[in-house]
């Protein structure tokens, strides 16, 4: 049974606070008709601090989508591969235990994925399988966990590394003044996550069922506009409303598990803004204190796209953990719209079990783990 | 038991022979000192013709980067249904019996990829799951032909289907004229192919067996410069020698299967070059004509992508499919350098079963199949 282990989190060093936003916002775009607006939006977000990859100067310039990339590349570089070996530590596994790396980001482009450098520097083995995604957008987080899920359904002793690397401060277009895009310079921010699959033992989510669902004809309601100065980010003032239509998509799937929304004792959501978890109270019918830990990641880092959920889900981990077999529930949310949903229960490591001594009986029979 | 059935193929309409080739590389390189060499490489590739997704005139020109990814979705959106129903037709399935899509491109981005208009316009549920891949390049027809069989082995009652789409010509760049990148204009095609990996019933190749590989320390040899002109193709002299270090990747999983390689009965490779296929001849000590369908892939659209081993599996079929239990191996090769290898045996649906009946009675339990 496939375990989702406590996920390593990390945040670039420049930090933008909301009342510097609001500055921001107010001055580049004094005269804009709806400024007023735009600040209100911005404001109600409750995202108090973001971090960047770069100082706010360097944020806001634009030097062209390949340098952009540039910088996503040196960046992703220098700081993924500390956030993998904290991921793997915390799931006691090693680079060799891993038989599938999925990375998820959709605010850079490389050919070949991140993945290959990983597997070449940091010790994995030339066998370990790629699944780079770059199209799920912010649902990729979910997407990351359902695919590794499914990987440990198939090959029940195999062990899937999970890296989202999102610098959304690189998609920040300055030409884009629409409300939808200004508020988003407002919203998104930047982080690094990490988190391992563990077909076998481990301490954390035991992944149970997963689900997808897109919301018929709103493909165009997020999206990219793929331009010379790269991607740019399109949201509709219709997203915000988009839970009534997904709500009762994470309420089937609990049924479908013989589970029960309200009985249910934790709840991972992608906190794109703060109308998602809002209508998720209403419409599941529950506290506030539910989703606390997406707010607390929006709040203090802002939306970090595929990231949301690790970040949430490690923030669960600080917290203690979950009891033994609490029912939990973790939901990606993004393009198509699309939401990628995932039900299980917590699992605690029995006691007296090794899973370094599981580990290394699985080495010996690497091949086969591989080869499937 | 996951069976990959007969794919559909599509090319355009626009087609460039050799002889068209060679005499524009001569007339717009006119001056180039390497010229001779190019057209010597050109020559040796074989390639007879190739099909555009424009004609010639309109290729050659550089729009900007925005202007050839419209031309990418509106050509995909106007020639991918179409290939998808014959994939469906040639596997006996409809649109919602799928439950896992799997689109390859590595020539076009769009955000969201094109599984979510597929969904909302072909009849897919809205429960099917998407799995956009970028970043593969031509490795990535061999990926997902992998990731179906896995997708499968999780959920044996399951059917994937998988779209491969790519408009290489697209990707010209005028200002390229490194020897590689010459080379790679003479080199590839555009193409669009679909097939259904079957979890239950179907005739094709039974997947037994899948495994992936990255040579180490060759990022480099085969990437894309991400430029404010879009994807720039970067082609190094080493790769056409790739093969040596591959071949017996190829061969260590046949053997770690319990087979053989020169008791093999079909190899459907990606043909990216003539050496690839002189070369594992060579090194498996095999004869020409165990890669025939591959060779004509190659000689008559070009390097297609992940779309070379689709169209080499389709003539397979067209030459009548293989025995009863023959054995068979696909392999993709892309960057990274990454192969991805599966191996398998041909099954014909025993008659007197009802695969319709089958999926029927998967239809009535479509909740569970779907959501695992």
């Amino acid at each position: 049974m496939a375990t989702l282990c406590r996920p390593a989190i990390a945040v670039p060093e420049h930090v933008i606070t909301m009342q510097q936003t609001l500055e921001l916002a107010r001055e580049t775009h004094h005269g804009h008709p709806q400024r007023d607006l735009v600040l209100r939006l911005i404001r109600n977000t409750g995202v108090q601090t973001r971090h960047l990859v770069q100082p706010i100067e360097e944020t806001l310039k634009h030097p062209g989508f390949e340098l952009r990339n540039q910088v996503y590349e040196a960046e992703a570089k220098t700081r993924v591969p500390e956030v993998v070996r904290q991921a793997l530590a915390n799931a006691g596994t090693d680079p060799a235990d891993i038989d599938l790396i999925v990375y998820v980001s959709c605010t850079g482009f490389m050919m070949p994925s991140l993945t290959a450098w990983l597997i070449n520097t940091m010790g994995f083995r030339p066998e370990t399988r790629q699944l780079p995604i770059a199209q799920l957008g912010c649902a990729a987080g979910g997407a990351a966990i359902n695919r590794a899920h499914d990987f440990c359904r198939a090959y029940p002793d195999s062990n899937v590394l999970i890296v989202s690397c999102e610098f959304c401060s690189l998609c920040y277009q300055p030409t884009d003044i629409g409300v939808g895009s200004l508020l988003s310079n407002g919203l998104f921010g930047d982080a690094i996550s990490a988190a391992v699959v563990r077909g076998q033992g481990g301490t954390g989510m035991k992944l149970e069922r997963n689900g997808s669902h897109l919301v018929p004809d709103t493909e165009d309601w997020i999206s990219y506009a793929v331009r010379d100065t790269g991607f740019h980010f399109l949201l509709d003032k219709r997203v915000p409303g988009t839970m009534e239509m997904l709500a009762p998509v994470l309420k089937d799937l609990v049924d479908l598990h013989g589970w029960s929304v309200p009985a249910m004792d934790f709840f991972i959501v992608h906190a794109g803004g703060p109308r998602i978890l809002d209508d998720l109270c209403h419409f599941l019918d529950l506290p506030m204190e539910m989703f606390r830990y997406s707010r607390a990641t929006l709040t203090e880092r802002g939306n970090i796209a595929s990231s949301v959920v690790f970040d949430a889900l490690a923030r669960l981990f600080d917290d203690g953990g979950a009891a033994e077999s609490a029912q939990g529930l973790i939901a990606g949310f993004g393009p198509g719209i699309t939401a990628e949903v995932a039900v299980g229960s917590w699992a605690h490591h029995a006691p007296g079990s090794d899973p370094d001594r599981e580990l290394a009986d699985l080495e010996l029979d690497a091949g086969v783990a591989l080869s499937g």
